[in-house]
């Protein structure tokens, strides 16, 4: 791709206060104004995620540096580089992550816990995000889309792909095993059904509604729980009776942002079970765990935060496989908008990807 | 040792009501009293371990069968068995142990996870402890202690001792790391700090005053932390200023049965890092953790419920080489009330071990 | 079931030396005559494994005691039972596997490792195996199996599946990555592939024969090499070839008891790989492996000795789950004979089992 | 640093062919020379390996490109860079190790198995290496020396320690158990058997003659076996009789290059345990492993290929905290050759360290 064809201007959706986002147009980095170790990359695709809205409404601690532009499961084409010393080349289609930089040199990053790095900076929070057609990315965190994935089904493997196949590694649960899964018909949980699946593990699917029973049957659950069914505490045995041999799952993965959802899973695991948290409630919630049953029952919290380079090629490869396929639901760039309001309402079944050209 | 030797009498430690206990004298189960699965064993000491109180006030949700005799840090040797499949036999020096039976056909014990059981029986609870001359025991989980190991010092490792060597080794914590010890001088810390130097761990031991800052230094703790020096949140960055990098312990084991010691160590531990609970609180007692740092910082909350048999065989074999000693102090039979006036103090240092025929 | 219905004699394969075996007329153990530790076993099925073989023949370096009773793969009842200790009890469907006894209380035995009990017994070498229609067994080796799981069915996974599906658990390999299964079309390789999939393992099949080839297709195997077709040294590249980036599988289970097939899988495996020996071959077959190449490659040797306890419930409960699926020929105990014969000539597709009353 | 410091040539040991090398003279790169991606590096010392003289001999089928400049233990700093992504600057104390070079992205690299890149590039094989004044490094694995390491006592890390380090790490062996050391009196072994004890493990010195069983007890072995006094087969009993329970060591980690190293090692080893390939004999040697004891005791071999950056850092972390000690000698650079004459007889202790400026 030569340079001529890198316009001069580009639409992109930019935030200057916690009140929201505007399209509006701005000026693209050109190759020779590109820093040390960045890409430009068209960006043709690029899911919305729960955590965008968070970010630009301030409802975390970590707070934005504004102007920002957010967006972080951006799939596209280098058409730029400015990097010597990296593989990446023009042409090559990558992806742009939450984690849009790391060192790579820390002993995190060394031991492929990358968005632990002390450097790392975040898609929206200090590095541009993928919700603008050319975005000037840090090579350090490119990912590369195997040539037969769909780019815009790549797209949410991204972030809610590898943060759920993560979550599902670090829970410790091996084929032939229970895992339940809170939120389990949105964007998170209707890739973890599936990923869990094809990792031989059975899943409980934890959600509401008629329409999310059908979707998390089709993706693969082994069984589900109608949380509205079960108000308060009567989850705890709801779950538990949903295997077979009524202990209880051997590990939760909270896909659902909602404190509720972290409130329960400690007790209906089973002794020895894993609590993976997954999903980001507001900033203030908290999973209180009491101690005595914690040690008597010997059961782990533990957290999952996206995953790192390794996690996404192989999250990827499992997807352009065939084995796990985003429920996606593409719309133009201009519906973000209301995709959000969607997302607010909860009315949104698996993930809407923007098409940022259309 | 044939049968004559054993008396029809002896005195334990009865405990008819969660008021206390009296020591008196009881009947000795014969040897052709002796139910299938059972040894006799003549305990000479057993260690005084918190638990056993807790147990006796009805401190915790498991509640204790009446009459109860507790102990369960009990070296003795076997004067009787009806067992013949088990492999002990008269004459072998065990170890009575908090875990009193387990079924070791389920797949939590095919899984080294026997405290989790679902017919585990617990020394206090519903099996026999060690406060007794004589201990009607099961032969499923009798511990063999090793023969160059003294049996005073045995008794401790058989319950604090697995403990914190189980709680170390889940940790996940390697050679060259770092690991805090909230309740250092205590009767678990004491021996935490031992086991951590010989697998390579430089320990952070926290606790108060100038004898059990000495007896931790002397035990090879790297750094000391005063938590009354650091009150509140004021202990989070004293633990991580003990650490070279200053990112804080790669892990905590909670060795203090204090609330306040679970509250801050999720957040004094690196990012990556685990905690292991291990002491146990009154009931009621929570770990409460921000479920957004717990995943932005990829923190682990996990336990250590004793350890199985196995672990008790290292644990003993590691001291038996020489290279744990528990700081124990011999007290008669007769002091065990004054042992637990002094525990509910705080004034005991290391562990108080009962020499049963004195 | 009461007591008379046991019979005083009963059909038995017995071998006196290494010439074979006769099936006659052997008098049943009574369950007044059961050692302590032992349950009379009411055989139904057999599965007939190479090692029976080799076994009777004194193809190994281990001998059997004469007169021997081989057989390993044996599902049945308890009629009768002297362990007062154990929770098994008369009525249990239970299987008699490989391991026939193991002390359940060295530190082998306690880290899962009962395979290498010092004190271990196997069917047919030390211990009275399946070959007979009512077995003496060990009470500490025998193994429920799940109720909706066909006894003839559940015969060959005692030995077959467990010891397959621990190969496969020790090649570290995780899902989405691919695994080499020479012998692929026979008892061990038939079973290792339905268990690969089931774990999301992509396995190339390694055998000879279109009958062989369209056996493991249908059983879910992904690609296949024919080892005549690709002779000697030639198969290392049509083996990584046969992965998606040709370099080679991640790991190879060597279930075939050719030698040849421990020639090339140290070569053909991708760097970093494993190779899981499995079948056995003749005494004083070696793998032979570079120093040079094995070190700069980072490979790794290692073995599959059946499974634990807990190995053999899980591989129960993934078949018994309808996830594997053993092919099995179900043929009359007189028929032994043919079935060696066919054995030994290679021809057999699958796993016959014997029923012990046809 | 500033340029002016740089000089125009240096001395580098230089070799043409495989008949040896000659120190002399030739151009140091220039800042200005740099390709993307290097730093110039100023080499204070530099260890002497083994692998050396295997390179310039062509004794592997690696072989070396001409001229080339052999060194991978070496320790200095950085005069100059070209590289604005990376976080190293001038001044900074660095390693230049036998992995020279890695491309960091493929996904051997993001697994940490650095030495597997298809890219990566080996100091004297097609990279240069540290037996010259100014080594041009690449920066994709030049290793932070940490300030409170000699220099001088670093350069062995970087290579024998991190090695056999890593070895150790791949044994799988837990603290309290034991590790058998072929070659402990060499320049891997003599740091082997101080990682190990660092590590809690008990290791048992193999090697000959009263200087080497001297060096060894001092720096911490448990155990001591004379090759020579049990020649042939005979070592495997002596091996075996050095632990307390007579059933060998859990690991054996090879730090010798003799062939016959390898091949009682799978044998004196325990059930379960675990060889480790490390010292590179000549090319055309085996470890010849007999199938049927491999399965039957369920052995495992495997390798350390040098370790990757974690693991660099963690070793010279260890050795920094003065855990470890590299028994050095320290030699001026012209001294090269009776080194490897030295080398060559076997009369070397320890590890011999270039001075490159005396």
């Amino acid at each position: 791709m030569s340079n001529e064809q890198i316009p001069k201007v580009q639409l992109a959706a930019v935030s200057d206060d916690a009140s929201g986002f505007t399209i509006k147009e701005i000026p693209v980095v050109q190759p020779d104004q590109l820093e040390p170790g960045r890409a430009l990359v068209k960006i043709l695709y690029s899911g919305v995620c729960h955590t965008d809205l968070h970010v630009i409404k301030e409802d975390w601690p970590a707070k934005p540096e504004r102007p920002c532009i957010a967006g972080h499961e951006g799939s596209g084409i280098i058409v730029a580089i400015n990097d010597p010393t990296s593989k990446l080349k023009i042409g090559d289609r990558v992806g742009v992550k939450w984690i849009a930089h790391s060192c790579n040199q820390c002993d995190y990053c060394l031991a492929g816990n990358e968005p632990l790095c002390a450097e790392a900076k975040c898609s929206g929070i200090n590095a541009q995000g993928s919700f603008q057609q050319y975005c000037p990315a840090y090579t350090s965190q490119l990912t590369i889309i195997p040539d037969n994935l769909d780019m815009a089904e790549a797209a949410p493997i991204l972030c809610a792909g590898v943060t759920v196949y993560k979550a599902l590694k670090r829970s410790g649960a091996r084929a032939g095993q229970w895992v339940a899964i809170p939120g389990a018909g949105g964007g998170l949980g209707s890739v973890a059904i599936q990923y869990a699946k094809y990792m031989g593990l059975s899943s409980i699917a934890i959600d509401s509604g008629a329409e999310k029973k059908a979707l998390t049957a089709k993706l693969g659950a082994s069984a589900w729980v109608d949380f509205k069914e079960h108000p308060g505490d009567a989850i705890i045995a709801a779950v538990k009776a949903a295997t077979p041999d009524g202990l209880g799952p051997h590990a939760a993965v909270i896909a659902s942002p909602k404190p509720e959802a972290y409130l329960t899973a400690m007790e209906y695991i089973r002794p020895f079970g894993t609590v993976v948290a997954v999903g980001l409630p507001p900033a203030g919630a908290y999973v209180k765990a009491d101690v005595f049953f914690t040690v008597l029952h010997n059961k782990t919290l533990t957290s999952s935060y996206v995953g790192n380079r390794l996690d996404c090629n192989e999250a990827l490869a499992i997807a352009a496989a065939g084995h796990v396929k985003t429920p996606i639901k593409v719309v133009p760039f201009k519906a973000l908008d209301s995709v959000y309001e969607e997302m607010a309402k909860g009315t949104i079944i698996g993930r809407a990807v923007l098409d940022l050209f259309a």
